[in-house]
């Protein structure tokens, strides 16, 4: 039996993000759960952020940003980087996490997440919902090596061991164990 | 020590939804991976299809869709369903998935999704990216009466159990257990 239980903004499961603007000291990071990838040619992002961030302020100022995935080894210091402002809070040095460079956008990439996603803005749209969404361009990644897949060319993910954010119960969770593989598993229900 | 990967398509985690839209024997539906949350007033979703997509014209003429959170236990069926056309094959015969009526939308959920969400299309979005972004409105939800938590009013998520798409990898995973709680445990790293 199904229960209907009206109009809950609520998807499961969803990602939480660092998401990282403004260059040297000025550098501040926010904690983001809308997000998806957006595009492939070129490889996009889309963000949803709030009207009064700091960071998005900063985003405006360089027209770049970066989009860190955290491990769950972190939750507290994302979780933290979701609750204040970088106007009232050095969320650098209240968080302990730390900056390191980026190699193409001038806002720096956090050190302790293991996977970094270089952006630059391609356009703010204005939804219907009066929402903002920004689209960054992917125009550089970086991954600890620690992550790599076994020919080094991209991430795996559980060794990132990335957050999952669970909305409705407002938690953050790990990744259990792989079900399937995609592309494939699904061939044996088709009919010719 | 960090390695350069180039611009890669790639965020950890990601969702894995079926999208159904049409009416009656025409109703159809498709695996999305691209989808996030977009506004709170109203609630709204928004979802990033291809343009080729039978279920995208299904949703142009009836200006409505549902979104339905699979588990893991059809973990194949989703993958069956991004995996061909509902103009070359019956999805519905060939997944074995069953549809149900929606409480306020002409197209049906999902019967073996334990969560539903109902959606009006308030806007397509080109993306500078060249890709195609709908704007749903979340109209009404439900859910299977085993997921709700204990006061009824919400789904649970560890009892939805949803599928975790690991782009990259290719592969369908299971969510694994609680971190932390959210808005709270990072509280402490709060100075005054």
């Amino acid at each position: 039996m199904k229960k209907q239980l009206g109009p809950q903004r609520r998807m499961y499961p969803m990602p939480a993000v660092l998401v990282v603007s403004g260059t040297g000291d000025r550098a501040s990071m926010l904690t983001v759960v809308w997000v998806t990838l957006a595009g492939s040619k070129p490889p996009a992002l889309a963000l949803v952020v709030g009207r009064r961030h700091h960071t998005l302020e900063l985003i405006r100022e360089c027209g770049e940003f970066t989009v860190n995935i955290p491990s769950t080894a972190i939750a507290t210091q994302v979780d933290y980087c979701g609750m204040v402002s970088g106007r009232d809070h050095d969320k650098v040095a209240e968080s302990g996490l730390t900056f390191a460079p980026s190699n193409t956008v001038g806002p720096p990439v956090i050190q302790e997440c293991p996977y970094n996603i270089e952006c630059r803005l391609m356009q703010e749209i204005e939804l219907p919902t009066g929402s903002l969404m920004l689209i960054g361009e992917i125009v550089d990644t970086q991954a600890d090596e620690s992550v790599l897949n076994a020919d080094g060319t991209a991430a795996d993910v559980a060794l990132i061991d990335p957050i999952v954010y669970a909305s409705g119960n407002r938690e953050y969770w790990s990744m259990g164990e792989k079900i399937a593989d995609a592309y494939s598993v699904g061939a044996e229900l088709k009919r010719d």
